[in-house]
Parts: structure tokens; sequence; C-alpha cells
């Protein structure tokens, strides 16, 4: 997926990087605010930044995808309102740390704080939109988010994204940018939020595309959709869809855009480079894994399976330790398509991984020697090990960037069919139960 | 689930009420061996038990279920080809370690075994059952399993399953056995082996009911699939079905059996009580979850939602967290709804833990007097808490038996019909991690 083969050496090596992926397209200004609050719920305190993405004036084109969760966030319901009224975009305004789902008021505090930014900014309430992230089940601390809405107005600028792709983390390791740049001088440069509570069905938690290609409305919405289909659509971290899955592109069409394939093609780079970026800074991910899938019936069977590997909890903990334990990957394909595809024929299903062949017809094809080649891949599509943690207890990964983008080759020919699909995964590791054992807590 | 709220204090005191429990039915002898041998797939030693049980004469009273993983092992597919002859069975062997799952020539090594059997314990070979569970990939070492099989003859006693309960497991921390004791002397001895790649699909990794009531095979087969389906396949610990799940359920009939009722419900008895054991003992289990889903419009879609609660990794990790983080609870229903029950409304939808309402009326009631509540239940549910390694790395459990019988109880009323369903699951911890990063090398 990535198009680059990037190595980074530490911190500050990516960190210049992202600087350099963050120019603003045309037309477009960000801001951020961070504070302390009081949540309802639970005694003591929090911390939360707001975050402003706003175009000079409200633009026309705006396509978005929402969760296919059955219990959508407070703003995914008003986001679908706003779509289906085909209103401009004037801003968005998006917070961490509380998602704001099936909260008592829900839909009604995210309209007030609409209203309030809306006043300071001089713009209309109905083309505000608002995206919430963070914890399930808590209420939106509106009194707090009002005070802090002058800050996030004053701190808008028209350079960089790095405010807004660092303002929407919460348990990302660092930020995440991507950009394309058009022939005819247009630019895409997308931002994305999401670390846990990841395998999005639609779309993925809280992505933000912006453009200054003049792309209009009803085009954009289309290559939005088939550009998230292969990209976002084909990625899990923990099986987990997210009540607040939002995926935004709009465009100032403040550059012309004669070519309109490599538009397409940009902005699927640019969300197929997020995606991987969302595994890769998964939460305790320490292998990324790339399961190709082909010989299908079709796509969505294609995608099922795939699927299946990275989401099985034994083959990524095997994939976590660098052990070739390369019946793990058989059983998940087998309880796959036992459970859901009845009558698939996998007589002439064959498997490799890192370029060996390990499986093909009907037994598989293991000794010392290629066992010692798998292992190897393993090792060099690991971004780190576990270090052992100071109390004993909490796992704390020991790097805030990535180190590269190898990751663990999988291809399955299910000898089936045609169809095919790429679905990118990740292990689980004990920084996964370290973060998630207590976060909210 | 189970018919005691047992505790204990230590080991000595479960394996004492183990014992108890483990006297054989009439007519049946169980034996094991274990002995060391070189796998041919990596270059180091391995340890295995072949288990046997054998009832004094052929029984043709047997009844069995087996995986409905697409790849299932050599042992599954000779079982599927002795029930469909309806074979009577002579002999049971298992072996732990290897799994004969996708082996050259695993059914012919396994027919090997068998017929080496036969001819020491003058037994037909086609009246033996296989049973293999272990390392998915590698051959059977046949050479040195048939010399380990005269010791294993040579062990045989009709006194205590104990010996076959502790042979067949693998990273099991504890034998598990139940028993019931039927009006008119008859009795069901039932042992199981599994702790990871659990989520049965048709039936879960090895199970064997032993008993002596007069009931006929095609009686039999009826109320062992009927019980299985409300027991063995109602749970999940990992959400991997495995390869090799089998059940075998199989009577001498010497004792009658007048109150058929009392036999069913006695047989459901012992697969719910094992059910519940094989959660419980599941690899790196803290908490034990029970989700009864009521209301819903039917049996499968009850099941469908228990199980996307007990399968979302995230709350696993709350849980395992004495985290009440009941957001990701509502997650995990509304993303199997989302994705497989469209149309589902679940605006009549309430949701209780640990007899605390939290979500009703379609908004959360969440104040931090029920959260310290919600937090004391998970707590009295905790099994143990994870001890800091000695290494710094690998987690071990502190305890080799169960301390109590309580669970997280949760409670989901769909209000959209009359079915009902309970699913049993486990939390997810650092102690998994460790067990399946490196279990096998």
């Amino acid at each position: 997926m990535p198009s680059t083969d990037l190595k980074f050496a530490n911190a500050d090596e990516h960190r210049a990087w992202l600087t350099r992926q963050a120019a603003l397209p045309r037309g477009w200004r960000v801001g951020a605010t961070r504070f302390e609050f009081q949540p309802a719920e639970v005694r003591k305190t929090a911390k939360m930044t707001i975050t402003l993405i706003a175009p000079d004036k409200p633009v026309e084109s705006v396509a978005a995808m929402f969760t296919k969760n059955a219990f959508p966030g407070a703003p995914v319901i008003i986001g679908r309102k706003r779509m289906a009224a085909g209103t401009p975009l004037a801003a968005i305004v998006i917070n961490n740390k509380v998602s704001n789902v099936c909260a008592p008021n829900g839909v009604a505090t995210a309209e007030r704080l609409c209203e309030r930014l809306g006043q300071l900014m001089n713009l209309e309430e109905a083309q505000i939109l608002p995206s919430s992230t963070g914890v399930i089940g808590w209420r939106l601390p509106i009194d707090f988010m009002i005070n802090a809405l002058p800050a996030a107005v004053e701190s808008l600028q028209g350079k960089s994204i790095l405010p807004a792709a660092e303002g929407i983390v919460t348990t990302d390791l660092y930020p995440k940018i991507r950009r394309v740049e058009l022939p005819g001088g247009a630019t895409i440069v997308g931002i994305a939020k999401g670390a846990g509570m990841i395998e999005p069905n639609l779309a993925t938690m809280l992505v933000y595309v912006l453009t200054d290609a003049d792309i209009v409305r009803n085009q954009l919405q289309r290559y939005l959709e088939e550009a998230v289909e292969e990209s976002f659509n084909c990625i899990s971290i923990d099986s987990d869809t997210s009540t607040s899955d939002t995926v935004v592109c709009a465009s100032t069409r403040a550059v012309p855009c004669p070519d309109l394939t490599a538009f397409r093609l940009g902005l699927f780079q640019v969300c197929s480079d997020l995606a991987e970026d969302v595994v890769r800074n998964g939460e305790g991910v320490h292998h990324v894994i790339r399961v190709a899938v082909g010989g299908a019936p079709d796509y969505e069977t294609a995608r099922a399976i795939g699927k299946a590997v990275v989401n099985s909890p034994l083959f990524q903990c095997a994939v976590c330790g660098n052990d070739a334990n390369v019946g793990r990957l058989i059983a998940a394909i087998g309880k796959e398509v036992g459970a859901r595809h009845e009558g698939l024929d996998l007589s002439g299903c064959s498997i490799a991984m890192g370029g060996e062949s390990i499986y093909e017809g009907g037994v598989f094809h293991l000794d010392p020697d290629k066992e010692r080649r798998l292992v190897a891949h393993l090792k060099a599509a690991e971004m780190y090990a576990s270090v052992a943690p100071k109390d004993g207890l909490t796992f704390v990964p020991p790097m805030r960037f990535p180190p590269h983008e190898r990751a663990v080759e999988i291809e399955i020919d299910l000898g089936a069919g045609d169809a095919a699909c790429l679905v990118v995964g990740a292990d689980r590791s004990h920084e996964y139960i370290s973060e998630n054992a207590d976060y909210r807590s």
C-alpha cells in the first residue's frame, strides 16, 4: 500500500518528514487548543483538545462516509443529516477524549457547540460538522468546550496541517499526514486518527482529506467511496468497529484539475497510505501484516478471508513472538470458510509467507531450514521488541515513530476464481493489553 | 452454567475434588503414557502423552460431533468416516503436542497407529477412534508413538478417569472433570481439553463423555447434539475455531436408565459445566464473562450478539483491568448489529452489568457511585491479578486451580423478541500474549 519505502532513525527525522508533508492546500486553515476538564461520570480530571478545520469560505464540494456501527455517535447522526441535506461545509470542529456516543442529549449538545462556534466565526451553524472521539458513554463537557472555543479560533493558520494532525489523536503514538501533488498544481493532504477500535466498516475513525483540486461534490463523494472501499475498509487492528468512524474529504476547488484519473489515483494513494499508517501506529503494534488474497470467487470472500487471518488472536500472537506458527494461519482460513463460505473448494489453495511456499496440494511443506527463513522474515518486519516495564506490569512502546515500512507478507491463492483483495492488519502484543486494560481509567 | 458454586483455596483442595469426580462409569478403562520425541519440522525435542479410553468390550452406543473448520485434522476426517459407517467403538487413542492437520500422509499415519493398537489389544482397527491436539502443520512422530503404545496399554485401569483428564491437556492449567449421577445408578463422567483456539463450531477441542446408562446410539447422538448446541457452541476464549474440535459420548449401557429426561438434563449439565471449565481455564483468563442475551428475534441472533461481546478485544482488555468501560460493550453490540443484523431495531435495548442498569432508552445511565459498584463487581469476579514476571516479559499465571466460580454477569435485553442465549467468554490478559507469542517454540 505505501507509496514509499520510508525509514526513520528517530522521532526528529520523522517529524521533519511530517512537517514537509504538512503544507495545506490552498484556501484551508486549521487550529487547535488543549484544556483540562471534569467529566460527570468519574471522579477525576481529564484533558481534551479541540481542533478546527476551516476553508476560507464555505465549500460546496464535500464528501463523507460514516461508521456502520448500530450505535453511532451523535456527531455521526448530525453528519449524516448535513450530508443528506447537501449543506456546504464552513468548518469542522473535532474533540478527542469524549466520543459523545449514546450520551443523554448528545445531539443537542453537539449542535450547541456548532451554534457557539458559528457565532464566533460568523458562520451558519448548519454548515459546521462536529466530530468526536474518545471514551464511549461520557457526556461532552460542553461548558469547558465553549470556554475553549475562542482560543481555538485564535489559533487558526493556513500554513501547516500538523496542529490538526496532532490535535485529533488519543492513544496514537504519533500524528499521521499523507500528501499527493497533482499535475496542474493541486494537492491532496490527509490526516488520520486511530490506534484502537479499528476494523472500519465504511470508514475509519476520524480521517480528514483536504484538497484544492477543482472537483464537484457528487464526483468527490463517488471517488471517496471508491478509495475508502479498498483502503480503510481493508484494515483491522482489533476487529472492533468504532461508533465514531468518519472520513471527510472536502475541496476549496481553488486549483484546476484537468486530469481526473490523476485525482482518483492520488486520492486512493492518500487513503491507502493513511490506512497503513493507522495500522502501523495501531495500539501495541510490533508487526504490520499484509495479506494478499487472490484466486477468490469474489472480492467480498477475498476480503473476509484476509480479515480472518489478521483478526485471529492466535496468529497475531505468533507473529508478535516472531514465531512462524503457520498452522494458525491455516486454522484462521479454515475457521472463516467453515463458518461462512460453505461450498468453497479449497483443494487448489496455496499459501506463501515472506515468499516461501508453506502449503500446497492439501499439505504443509515445512522443514527446519524453511522455518529459519520464515523467522528471519518475521524479524525483519518487526518495528520493536517489548521492553521489560519499569513497574513490572505496564508495557510502553519504546519508540514514538515508525522505524520502517516493512511488513509480514502473506500470499493466499484460493485457486477458486479471479477476485483479489489486499488486507492490512497487525500483531497482538503486551503493549496492546497494557494500553487497553487501563485506557480511560 | 455451573451446577455448584465451588471455591478452592489451593491446588490440593482442587485435586481432592477432581479425584472425587473421577470414578469411572461401569465398563470403562483409561490409561496414559508420556515420552520425548524429535519433530521433523524443527530442530529441538518435544514431549507427548498418549491417552487411551476403552470400554471392556466394543460398544455400539457412541455419538460424536466434529469441528466445522474447513481444514479439519486427519483424526476428524477418520472420525467422520467411522461415525457415518455406524462402526462400534472399541477404543479411543488420543495424543497431544501434534494435531496432525494438513500433514503429508496424515490420514494414513493415524490409521497406522490404530492398526498397531488393534494388534496389541486384539481389537478391530476400524473400531478405534484417533484424536490429536497440538501444533498444526507438524507430522505425527509415528515411530515414537508406536514404541510408546505398549506402556499405554499396560497402564489401563477401571477406577479413575483422572489419568486421561491429565493426559489430553496441552496449555491447560489443570485437568477438567465433571460428573452427574442419575436415578437408577448410572453415571455420566466427562473430561475436556482446551485452553486456546476456542470458539467451537459444532464441538470443542477434545471432549470425552463416558456413561454406563442404557441409551441406544441414535438417541445418544440426538441428546449430544442438543447438549452441545447450548454448551460448547456458546463459548469463546479467543474466537479461533480449532481444526481438531471433537466431542465424543459413548455408553457401555451397563446400567438401566428408566428416566430419559434425567439423562438429557444430566448430559447437558456435564457439557455445560465442562464448557465453563474450559473457559475458566482458558489461556490467561482472569475473569469469566457470562452474557445473557434476551429479547432477541431468534436464538442465532442472541448468540451472535453474545459472541460479539465476549470476542471484542477492547472489552476483554477492559474487563481484565477491572475497568467498567461499558462504552466498549455498546460498541461491540453495535458492531455486530451494524455488520450482520441490518434492520434489527435497538430502540428498546437495555443493558445491565453486575445487576446495575447501565443503558436504557437510548442513553447511558452512569455516575461515579455506579462506577464504583461496577468496579467492585469486576474485582469480585477476578480469579487472579498479573504478577510481574521474573524475566520482565513472560507472564505466568500465579495459580493452577480455579479459586471460585464467579463471573462478570452481563444482561442484554434487545427488546426485539422472545429468544435468548447464554454465552460464556473471558477477558484478555498479558498471560494470553505470553502463552501464545511463544507456545510451540
